[in-house]
């Protein structure tokens, strides 16, 4: 019995002995898996987590038993091995075994000084860690045999007893200790917070330790193969003399590992070992089908391989370094998929603050929209635009932006506000068109008047002082900080074909602007899945034919102001059109309140008055007759469409002749024609007649032929009720999830800023709805309108466009309903196009699990 | 066949003839019952639908054949026999068979006046409604030989043919052109708006006449023995001799029916046949089952009832009449209730203009809240308190009126509004309150400086001038009009009583305040159903409390501020159980966003400042905050509650103290204490935890025992989708079917105005969704709720609040959903007594149909 439990409370480490990661941890794990490449591994016993479990409530292993199974004599050392490194654990722990004879041993072999260092290292740590001493009383000092002397006094004075002797007690005294650490409440409550569960193991290794401190030819080092930030082929380590173990910070008296002008190195001074490492760092490589970063020691010439772990790196550097792996054969093109989280994608999309350089943090605010912006800074939409003109990078400093700020931000290299959330204005657009972005900055004072902006420590920055914006942390940093540029490089494109090969939901982009549709167009979108055209109006000599054309007297004038508009915005859409390439475009029609569009003030409304030749009274009168109480539930979308028919008429007429003049030169457009803010099936009923009679007679007068689909976005909890009816007159339905979630709660994403930290913070939301869609409400009239509207309709298209998008849980929901595509902000595509592929590759290995077969091996 | 299809073709009406009302029309039916109760009816022959339908198509019916079931030489009339008397159809025509022989025959007997009289009204009435000559040939002249010989000429010249002399032919000519008439377009469009379906057919009676011409014991008269105004037994009506047949208007030498200091009577010139008449009445009365009104000739004094048809009656008579009837045996109770259309008893809790008097109508605007109220205009809430003051009646006029409008609409007894509709805030409270209130006068310019209001027509109207609105017609009307006061009687009480024995839903009121809660006590409603708290916190004292609390700096300082509301509560609460005397009180916890309690503009935020002794910047700033830019989706509800938790807290405990309390005076109360504007089931968590903390704190300081209710008003969409596990935690849903309808089409009501009328005329919503309960999605939602609580908790209360309440249609959905309750407008409780026994008992009839009985006799 007794023999029996040993035998499964301990194993050494062999090629062919039972370990398991879910055991044994991850350590001991790849000890094996190095053990079994024929590795030059110390020998080392692995203590699964029952064992260690078992220490921790006061059962004791037989220590010299496993000490038997090393070198008589022999130091080791106790290391952790959880199931997941990420999850901590208590601190190696070396040197075990030394006491007065090995260092009388070792002093007599290598010298005193290099005994004296291993035992009075020994000793404080023992003495601090599984003693629990007071660490004041055994401060470092230089190796000496005084210093050895006091240590060893203090040990005894304090615990009343000498310091051990006996190796075995000293093993079980380390085990216990670190088995009892892992069970304190601090480190389960730390692991917890990394997504641990309650019962999590702890197991441990014992390893026997190369002698680093044996002379000159003895140390230890930190080696791996690649550049941790580009992902390129690269050795990169250090090796150090004199030490027990690698110190991951290198330090004083550190080595080079290659040849390098700037001091010795490892290849120079010992090219044998150099070689060996390389090999093993490549057995590793094709083995271990990873990057990975080894530890090792020296001990009188003699390598040691500790242990061989994921190497680190950037986001970038895990592309390059997945795709290298697939290319070289060592994993297939599906795993190379898996290796990049998909979010890490945004990283490389644009300029980040190159994490080398210092960080003067002027503020910190929310960080709404990814990568790194530097330049002068301005406080209006004017001043960002004549900075663009004179060629000059600029950071747009606001309140909060309103659409009027559009031009502003088009012009400026970076955004920051005082005021707002993940999803204010300036957050959303700023995520539109791929500007850093930092909101809510709420330590700022703007001063308006004196165009200065304060920071919270006093400093003041004025206009044309140069700031940093940093929307990946939400950091707003003085002067122009060092920049590294994105990385939209071969290894990236290649990354995404592959992910393309696999996916199996459509990827498009919401565009508004040529702009927008050059950049959904490199990034490989598949076509546009929401032209919001109203942005078109916002112009300037837009702006006033507008204007001319909310107060016109008569439906003759208000055609009249129209008629400007429509060659406006027939270019508009060729100019899409031709970008786009015969991919589909779906317009949305015009959408916002008109009071949108009116000035804001006295001042504007005097200017608008002269402009339009119209007494103040009546332009007063009648802006506040447009003003409304809650505009998000007014008089907008397809409301506007019905009341003032002109403005879809006009709308329709410029996509038809738009669509002749791009298929004559390019591939045949089909436009897509979206309603908006549907809440009935009258109201696609009488638009359709409108846009069909548009069409007939378009074709009449051009003597042209083209199709067009007709859909609805459907964005009102009724829309997706009365899906079913809907249906029968369109070709497609997309989900405006901004908006639906806003009735759905009945909360405005405006407003919501003011108490959506405290609902996430306090779990009455578990997330912010509108950065992660609502499953449980919002996804079930998503289901409810999906099946009725298929019931009703063949070949319907389904799909979601708005913030929600290019989630990866937005993704795994529409792939699961079976929608046709999600319509994301063109910087999000490529991280939209890498989460489907994921997904579908999940999928695939649930499914031959399933089946019976293995997934691909891990 | 000639002679079968001629049986089918008419038949005369006798006691066994095969008579209906779907193939004969209402008349012969009518006619039918009134020789099967042996009134002496002249004979009649009837033409159903059929053959009237082949006359107009050109089918020539044996017209001498009907002619000859007459006496030789009789004339008869021909008169419209539709289903229902209300789809219109062509004029009585009379003295058919009237031609030279026949003038001179009764010339001989009655007179050359008589005759002639008889034969130059028939030739005019051919001449223009048959032939269709031009009506200026033929104006009326005073019967005399030459206009005689004056008008057949005429009528030869211009028909190419002498007047036809044939009966026969005379009566085919009548026959043919009533049967065209008929089908003309737009009689067809009159009578479909009332309601006619588009094949509805015309029936026609051809009945021997009277000679109402033959000397001074001879004549016609119409006969109705109640009050058509107040329902009480009074013998009405005229009789004229030298007439035909009745003139409904009375006119020159009309004679009074009973005694008269005025003038004769035929109760005193003709005794017997007055009292013959009596019998009559009293026959129809018993047999026909309802107050008819009885038409009759008089020939040489013997009486012929040529018609009996349901007497003419208000509102409140209707009521008086039905009760009477049951009263008497003739109906019973059920059938009472059922005679009485509930919208109609909204006439009869409010003033109203007499109907008899002079209306000088200054504007039109929608009837928002019905009644009459006359009173000197005021322009502001607190000239409108002034005048109430002084105890004088007065009307607040408003461009529109917001929440700090209340206590001027309290003080006020009439409500008049330039813009708004049905559901905008004045007309909302204005039924809230029962006042009369007329919203949407748009021709009106209200001048807030000069303090005049000016009518189209450009009289101008300045303060304490008097107007008198008329909230059910929706006029102002210049002048103090006279009144009819409400008919709160017995017989009203009476009826309402009979329908509670029936009806099988719950009804409750919404009261906000003491004068609601006892108006509701006295309608009888079942308790109160939504009692909004946030009214109460509008007062002079308590609005400073507010506004100290919302610029707390500190939850102490704010618990301060509610620590000073809290007395107020509680006595707000004691009073509304006092008057509700144990029947359930639903308290819906604070609700509306905070920037409502604020002042407007600058100077009552300077006011403010002063007040809380800030600086003006700071209050300023504070309330820009606040601000919102779609308050109905913003901070408030229970997003309050959960953000500022102290104001919850206090609500709790004062609704606890005041139960205590209440307890202790009279029946135990149970408060209902309802969460508004619910979208997460963590919400209803987390308020319940610390209401159940309050509740378990006031029990332990006050020593005593008390159990409550809690609750969600489902608002959101997705409050009912989760009604599943938000029930879990309550014992009762109530949807706000107006918030509910607002975030279902993505509408608000405050908006929606600008367009409604829009939609609703082309058919984009069939009614406006905040009159009319959308059944399709809202409907949908609550069905969904109602089935997913009912799921998860036994015995859970589900009910409506809001406007639709009270309608018949949403009392239908809800009785067929099987809700609880509905609750309503105090005004509306009465109405909604009523409608939900016309349900119960229309299922009633129905089951028994369906079970092969047949329902009650109608």
């Amino acid at each position: 019995m007794q023999h029996n439990q040993t035998f499964a409370d301990w194993a050494e480490i062999t090629p062919t002995a039972r370990i398991d990661r879910d055991s044994h941890g991850w350590r001991a794990k790849c000890l094996q898996r190095l053990v079994r490449l024929n590795l030059p591994v110390p020998p080392v016993v692995a203590l699964p987590f029952s064992t260690v479990r078992s220490i921790a409530q006061g059962w004791q292993p037989d220590t010299a038993a496993i000490l038997a199974r090393f070198a008589a004599g022999q130091l080791v050392s106790v290391r952790p091995s959880s199931e997941n490194p990420d999850w901590g654990g208590p601190g190696t722990i070396l040197n075990i075994g030394m006491n007065d004879a090995r260092h009388a041993e070792l002093a007599a072999i290598h010298g005193e000084d290099a005994a004296t260092s291993l035992y009075l290292r020994f000793v404080h740590t023992y003495a601090v860690h599984v003693a629990r001493l007071d660490p004041d009383l055994f401060e470092d000092e230089r190796p000496c045999p005084g210093a050895l002397a006091r240590a060893l006094a203090a040990f005894a004075a304090e615990s009343d007893e000498p310091f051990p002797q006996d190796p075995a007690r000293q093993l079980a005294d380390v085990l216990r200790s670190m088995a009892r650490a892992w069970e304190g409440t601090s480190a389960r409550l730390l692991r917890q917070a990394k997504g641990a569960p309650a019962d999590a193991g702890l197991g441990l290794v014992v390893q026997a330790m190369a002698l680093g401190v044996a002379g000159p030819d003895s140390g230890a080092g930190l080696v791996q193969f690649v550049d941790g930030v580009t992902g390129r082929a690269q050795v990169t380590g250090r090796f150090r003399t004199g030490m027990q173990m690698p110190d991951p910070v290198g330090g004083d008296g550190a080595m080079y590992l290659t040849r390098d002008p700037r001091g010795p190195s490892l290849e120079d001074t010992h090219p044998a070992l150099f070689a060996e490492l390389t090999r093993h760092g490549a057995a590793c490589r094709a083995r271990l089908r990873d990057e990975m970063q080894i530890e090792f020691t020296v001990q009188q010439g003699r390598l040691w391989v500790l242990d061989a772990t994921r190497a680190p790196r950037s986001s970038r550097a895990a592309v390059r370094i997945a795709v290298q792996l697939a290319e070289d054969g060592v994993i297939d093109e599906g795993e190379a998929v898996m290796r990049v989280q998909p979010q890490a994608l945004a990283e490389l999309l644009h300029p980040q603050v190159d994490p080398r350089g210092p960080r003067d943090v002027v503020a910190r605010g929310i960080g709404a929209s990814p990568g790194a912006a530097r330049g002068r800074i301005v406080f209006t939409s004017g001043a960002a635009s004549a900075s663009a003109a004179r060629g000059e990078s600029c950071i747009l400093v606001r309140r909060e932006t309103t659409p009027e700020d559009i031009r502003g931000m088009h012009a400026a290299h970076g955004v920051l506000t005082e005021r707002g959330g993940m999803t204010s204005h300036a957050a959303v657009i700023g995520r539109g068109l791929g500007l850093p972005c930092v909101v809510g900055a709420s330590g700022l004072r703007i001063d308006t008047r004196a165009n200065t902006v304060t920071a919270p420590d006093g400093r003041i920055f004025a206009e044309g002082d140069i700031l940093t914006v940093d929307g990946t942390r939400g950091e707003i940093l003085a002067g122009a900080v060092e920049l590294l540029e994105p990385a939209l490089d071969e290894a990236f494109t290649r990354l995404l074909e592959w992910a393309d090969a696999v996916r199996d939901i459509g990827i498009r982009a919401n565009a508004d602007t040529p702009a927008d549709a050059r950049i959904a167009r490199d990034f490989a979108a598949e076509g546009i899945g929401l032209c919001r055209t109203e942005h078109m109006f916002f112009e300037e000599d837009r702006l006033t034919a507008m204007r001319e054309m909310i107060f016109a007297d008569t439906a003759q004038d208000r055609r009249g102001a129209l008629e400007r508009l429509l060659p406006m915005q027939r270019a508009d859409f060729i100019r899409l059109f031709d970008i786009m390439q015969g991919q589909p475009v779906c317009i949305r029609l015009f959408d916002p309140p008109l009071h949108e569009f009116l000035p804001h003030g006295r001042e504007g409304l005097r200017n608008l008055a002269d402009a339009l030749d119209k007494p103040l009274s009546e332009i007063t009168r009648r802006a506040e007759a447009l003003a409304e109480y809650n505009p998000m539930l007014g008089m907008r979308g397809v409301r506007l469409g019905i009341t003032i028919p002109e403005i879809y008429e006009m709308q329709a007429r410029a996509i038809f002749e738009a669509t002749i003049e791009a298929s004559r030169k390019g591939a045949p457009v089909v436009p897509e024609i979206m309603i908006p803010l549907v809440s009935a099936r009258r109201e696609v009923e009488l638009v359709k007649a409108r846009i069909d009679a548009v069409a007939a007679a378009v074709r009449v007068q051009r003597g042209a032929r083209f199709e067009y689909r007709l859909g609805v976005m459907v964005e009102t909890p009724r829309a997706a009720l009365r899906a079913g009816e809907i249906a029968l007159h369109c070709d497609f339905l997309s989900f405006g999830t901004n908006d639906l979630t806003q009735m759905t709660y009945g909360l405005s994403r405006d407003d919501a800023g003011r108490f959506m930290s405290t609902y996430v913070q306090q779990g009455v939301y578990p997330e912010d709805p509108f950065h992660t869609l609502d499953v449980d409400g919002v996804g079930e009239l998503l289901h409810i309108a999906a099946d009725r509207g298929r019931a009703a309709r063949d070949g319907l298209t389904l799909s979601i466009c708005g913030e929600h998008g290019g989630n990866s849980e937005s993704i795994a929901f529409c792939r699961a309903a079976r929608f046709d595509y999600v319509s994301c902000s063109p910087f999000r595509v490529p991280v939209a196009r890498l989460a489907a592929a994921h997904l579908a590759l999940a999928d695939r290995a649930r499914d031959a699990a399933m089946g019976g077969e293995s997934p691909a091996a891990r």
